[in-house]
């Protein structure tokens, strides 16, 4: 059971693709206009943009989290891929059990297959401590929505961290070009010319908030409430077997009960030869 | 059975219409500025706000999905008609199931028929199977509930693509503007007339985003949400349907439980002749 | 019964005296300006906003609901003012059953009385059908209250219809601003004079958009949706009285569970008296 | 028992500050720019900001529901302040109740009690007379629940409405600002101190429109949301109250219970004595 | 017991850093631009902002809750942290207190514990004495839960405050800066020189209300948000924590149920030797 969540590539290169996009966007107006000194003074629109947001984030939330919500940003990047819920994988492995405990010593059964197959996801870990304490079906049921529910609060932080980081890209954005034509504004000749270049500078903080917010907040805030999302929903199909290996259920009723949870395509109907054959490639009883 | 879903025709010719719509006025300004040179430049933007759009949606959500989105889009334009789910049919094939187990044999009766009419519909048929695994009505609506719950999540997510890709359309025209008015602003002379065609250009991409995200994006949501909701609703109404079958209620009750779901002009209070008129009509019982 | 839906006038003549105000505000420019050719050009602007705000309507939802959307907008300017309910007569009627069911020969009576007073709002019509049909209350709480989520989920189409006119108003005002400004600045001339009334055309746009959303998409959306909500609102009353019924609770029951629904001022305790004057003048009494 | 709602004094003098703010800001353009021919063209802006704002809410809303909307703005100005629910009196009261209902002849005792002692609350009164009908807990729930939530949809039409006319005020200010722009637009020369004017001008209306929404309509509506929040908590404790005055819960039960309604600071943890105490100073005991 | 609730740093040095970040941005126009005057108008900017928006949330909300939210954001400014819920310690004494009941005399024992300790925190204080009052576990599960929500209801009003303000602070930059610019464009002449800095003036009231709205008023509601919603999740803690002692569950499941409130690293599975080693060193042991 150890790779019960197996690591799968998800999102492709859009990541870098993305990258190069909003580059090239922030160097055309240097490419065009062909005006090096523009690469000096749009630094402090960068500093505005940047700082501003980072800043902003610090003050508003728990440190440890905004260091979180920044490591997804740049994990977006790297070609660490995010974890994949595999729900079949976890259906076969409850179903497994099921059939463990089907037998008179299966509690017994279960505990050894347990304590051998070193499980690292705490969710599943709990629910099966929690099984192995003979408590009623409710009980279990209570426990393990509160602990769903509590990681699904938590896990949520960082997504809402990177919602407020892209409302405060463009916030910053405006707040540079605002500071940027402040200045050009006292300094106003009536040479025209001469105002093109500050103004421009002064809209460089613009576009780098916006672009900021769309390439990488706003991207980073979708994958991460995915992931959450799917973490809790797999959380609740943990939970719904759990009860059922309580209450004793048949493993073809557990069978039945799950595939609820999955694509129809994956709707596995309960074959007791097939379900064996499955089983024994599960790692969890290769280990045991 | 097996066309419980058929095919009707329920949009008419607006997104064509709105597609000749949308390229007037894309078209617009260059028709009445006479200026072929725009043409060229505009090439900018559209590639700032189409690229930029499906480059953010393809870095927020996984591949498949924003596939999905995008067929939607296109879809929107060919002939192919969204399905639209016919609840009277089902209703009526309830009921038949219902009339079919008042009998001794019903259950048996029920097998051959279902294996008889191949149905495609995958909820249905998860349905039907429970039914005939002669679970509790509780664990049947259970069951088909979070299989309820469980599609309408994964539906849900091509629409939240369109949505968010509605949002891009206006922010990358921004963008686009943006880069187009810092490369005016650079070159910036005294010369007035040279100022208006580069600005004409920056704005395209204004109006590029806000047309795209009107006629492409926001429709094609609105389209999919309708058609998901429309889904959920009816396999609501199919659960309602397995519930009773399991409960062993009377083909009355069936119809009269049902018909709260349909619109008061479709209701059909039960009359036995009638009902079995209705019922041999049904490709279902043709088949069987 | 067959006027416990009556008509009444709700609102004032607040819709003309809005078109009117309407009227001046988009005239104001030529007025003040005095300049006619505006009114050619503007035109073109009407037909981006009117025509862009329908096309859209018309691509994002079923041509059926786009109309009954657009009759509501129509119907405001009309001497057709919308049904209201009259909670108070429904809540008298529901009492009256309840008395008529204290009899033996209770349901017998009550069957013809309904026959006789031809009813026909759907809702109570299939609420007191299957009173007749002697199902348990849970069994009736569950019939009426999916027919009345129904019927809501249904109702609410329109208003979706008319709150998206309402946002694509100023989008499409900005479209046309947008066009025409590209058009002005492709022409750009030294002559300021010239840029004037192009630039104030373009702007006419943006002026009709929001002109066309606040005077009659959101009155007609706002209007509809407190419409389906009193709807909604007097479907659960009438969902309380058929269960009420069914459970054969006492007229007076019905009476203090029912003032619950209505304005403190509108609380009618039982007094058997006066509830007698009361039903005889019910037309579903003088029907019978 | 019949001030169990007093007066008091709830916001200081803020309403006429935030007047006198906002007139200093209405007149500081002129003021600063000494143009007092702004005086007679900025009526055209509020006719448009205010006319706008309250036609289209008689156009959305009922009249009977506007008025009272417009009541609470002008209540706001006035010394009139809005009545304060004192749950700690509500508490007393029912406590007392209570103790009556433990002895015999109880419910004789609450009936002579509470018709001596005209209680105005609506709510309250038909809560008491719920009490004396001598229904059952769950019933009185019911029954209670609906009216509770029935008052509180009433309610909040208001601020609904003061909602929308917050959204209206901007909408409306800038439909002004586009009249007065094209207006000038029109008439443009090459005299630039000519335009000054006419754009201050049509720059007010969007003045108006902000400051009306920011000091006249969202306070109101924010005043209104606490004032119907606060009364639908209100009705709550009363709820739970009668709940268990019919339950015939004791008088010490009655205080643990509702104690979690009140703040930390004024729990009051039984004590026989100071509870007699207590209830002698209540009026309703006066008057009985 | 009495330091269950600890201080502990949170938030490093953000608000500072901030500060110095915002108040760099304020004069980074004066510092670039060099013109001293600047600093004399733009205090008009600075009354109208900060004025508008505290004048405003006087005017919408009760006067003791604003200077609650105003002292919210100065405490972020200033050494004092806010508490943090150290949700292991409530779990070790809830433990503790159900080992206790364990025993015969358990509920006398458990009284003069507490009576000793003098628990300050008013929910775990109102929570203790139901649990000694003897009531049912569902009777103290309506107290409990009662207290929370209208405990959290409160704690809400300043965070809804502090939000209305953080969007007051722009709104109230725009009206200081069309202030400006209607002052500015009726003093209109042909010398552009002199436009510049009567417009950077106006500029500057935008900036101050972007610049306080996110530097001030958002990071001050995103704080408060979370203590409120921590405060509350303990709560919910506490409450099945003496929702079990009273139905005299073991030791070992209180641990198991609360488990699931905590973060999995900080899950303690019961270890009879290593649970009397912690509660030894709980205060609340140490004062008895």
């Amino acid at each position: 059971m150890q790779d019960l969540i197996t690591l799968r590539q998800r999102y492709g290169r859009p990541p870098m693709i993305g990258a190069a996009f909003a580059g090239l966007l922030v160097l055309s107006p240097i490419l065009m206009g062909g005006s090096p000194f523009l690469i000096f003074f749009s630094i402090g629109g960068l500093i505005i943009v940047g700082g501003g947001v980072i800043t902003v984030a610090f003050m508003s939330f728990e440190a440890v989290e905004v260091r979180k919500a920044l490591d997804i940003v740049k994990r977006m990047f790297m070609e660490e891929k995010p974890p994949v819920e595999n729900l079949h994988d976890d259906v076969t492995a409850i179903i497994y059990c099921a059939r463990l405990l089907m037998d008179n010593k299966g509690m017994r059964n279960l505990e050894s297959v347990i304590s051998k197959s070193g499980i690292r996801d705490p969710f599943l870990k709990y629910g099966l401590n929690m099984v192995l304490s003979d408590y009623t079906p409710d009980e279990i049921r209570a426990m393990l929505e509160t602990a769903a529910d509590a990681g699904y609060e938590r896990d949520n932080v960082p997504v809402e961290i990177l919602q407020a980081m892209t409302s405060h890209g463009p916030a910053f954005g405006m707040i540079g070009t605002l500071v940027g034509m402040v200045a050009m504004l006292c300094n106003l000749t009536d040479n025209v010319t001469a105002i093109g270049p500050s103004l421009a500078v002064a809209f460089l903080s613009t576009l780098y908030g916006v672009l900021s917010a769309r390439f990488l907040y706003m991207p980073a805030a979708s994958r991460l409430r995915q992931e959450v999302e799917n973490r809790r929903f797999r959380n609740h199909l943990v939970t719904e077997g759990m009860v059922m290996l309580v209450a004793k259920k048949t493993p073809m009723f557990v069978q039945d009960r799950l595939n609820g949870f999955l694509r129809p395509e994956a709707h596995d109907y309960f074959d007791i030869t097939k379900s064996v054959a499955h089983v024994s490639s599960v790692p969890m009883v290769a280990a045991a």
